[in-house]
C-alpha cells in the first residue's frame, strides 16, 4: 500500500500475532479501518495495558497484575493442601472448568527442554522446591501435556516432591470420553490399557 | 482467567479482529505476554497511529494519511486518462500487481446494496460524477467483483459515464489462467465461452 505508510506498518505489526500471515494482516487492517476504529482504539489501549502491567504471581507464576494471583490467595484453596502443576496458564482455565479441583496451580510456563537449554530453573522449579520445603502439602498432581517432553518434566518434578516427601500423582492418560476406540493412536491406547481400573457395578 | 483483569480484557479486545474466536485470542494473548512483549507494543501504537491518523484520499477514497494519495498526485497517472474503479483497496494492490496498469484508481470501499440501504452517495459515485464532469479522461475501467452486486454496480456507474461522454469498459470474466475446464463454475464458463477472441497466431 504505497498510498499509506501507516497502513503498511499496521499489516507488519500484525503479523505478531501466531497464525497472522499477510493476507488475514490485510483483511484485519482493512475491517479495523472501516468498519471498527473504536474496536481497534480500544485493542490498542488492552495491548498497552497487558503487556506493560501483567507479570507473573510470586507463587504459581501464573499471569497476573498482581504480585499474587486470586488464586493462590484464596485460604479456601490454601487449606485444600493440593497443588496442580500445568505447562500453561491456558491449563489453570481448563482445568477449573472441570469444576473438580479445588486447591492450588504451578504454571511451568513450558517444560524441561534440556536440548533447547531450558532446565529446571527456567521451568521455576526453584520456587516449587522452595514450596515444597515450606508449606504444607498433602499432595502434588502432575498434569503436564502427556508428550515426551511432558512426561520428562513429570518424572522430574516427581522426584523433586519424593525428596520432600509429598505425594506427587499423575493424571490418567487413556481414551477420550466420547472417543471412538479405531480413532485412538496406539500410545494412548496402551496407556490406557495399562490404566485399566475394576469396573464399577 | 480470574487471576487477571487486564489479561481478560486483552482477550476480549482481540476478538475485534475478524477471524479471531475465543481461542485464538487466547493463544495471541498468552503468545504476545510469554515471547513477544516488544511486538505487542509495537502493534499497539501501529494501531493507534493507524486509527486516529488514516482517512479516506479525496480523489480516489482509497486509505491514505494524506488528504490525496501518492497514485492520484503522480502526473504520469493523471496525463493517462484512465480510472479503474475497484470496490476495495485490496482490489488496487491486486491491479497494480499485475503491471499492466498506469493509471488511476476510484475505490468504491463497497457496492451498491439499495436492500442494506447502501445507494450512490455511500460508495462515493458523487465524487466520480464531479471527477467525469470536470476531468478529461478517456475510459473508465469497470473491475468491481464479478458477483450480481458488482456487476449491478458495473452496470450504474457505465449510465453515470455514458451521460458525460465517457468511455466504460469491463474487465474479462473467463475462465482462470492455469485452471481447469471441468472445475469452473457454469456461469465463468458462460462468461468465457460469448467473451471469447480470434485466436492469434
Ligand atoms: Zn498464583
Ligand atoms: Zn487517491
Amino acid at each position: 500500500m504505497q498510498s499509506s505508510p501507516l497502513l503498511e506498518t499496521l499489516m507488519e505489526s500484525l503479523r505478531c500475532l501466531p497464525g497472522v500471515g499477510p493476507k488475514s494482516a490485510q483483511r484485519m487492517a482493512f475491517h479495523l479501518l472501516q468498519r471498527d476504529r473504536s474496536g481497534g482504539m480500544r485493542l490498542a489501549q488492552a495491548l498497552t495495558n497487558a503487556m506493560s502491567e501483567i507479570g507473573h504471581c510470586e507463587q504459581c507464576r501464573t499471569f497476573t497484575e498482581k504480585e499474587v494471583c486470586a488464586i493462590c490467595t484464596n485460604s479456601r484453596r490454601q487449606e485444600n493442601g493440593i497443588i496442580c502443576i500445568v505447562e500453561s496458564p491456558a491449563d489453570i482455565q481448563a482445568v477449573e472448568q472441570t469444576g473438580q479441583f479445588a486447591g492450588r496451580y504451578f504454571v511451568l510456563m513450558g517444560h524441561l527442554s534440556p536440548l533447547d537449554g531450558i532446565g529446571p530453573d527456567d521451568i521455576g522449579l526453584d520456587i516449587l522446591e522452595q514450596r515444597l520445603q515450606t508449606e504444607t502439602l498433602t499432595e502434588v498432581i502432575l498434569a503436564t501435556n502427556p508428550t515426551v517432553e511432558g512426561e520428562a518434566t513429570a518424572n522430574f518434578i516427581a522426584s523433586l516432591c519424593r525428596q520432600y516427601g509429598v505425594e506427587a500423582t499423575r493424571i490418567a492418560h487413556g481414551v477420550p470420553v466420547g472417543g471412538e476406540l479405531e480413532l485412538v493412536d496406539g500410545t494412548t491406547l496402551s496407556h490406557s490399557l495399562a490404566g485399566r481400573q475394576k469396573f464399577k457395578y
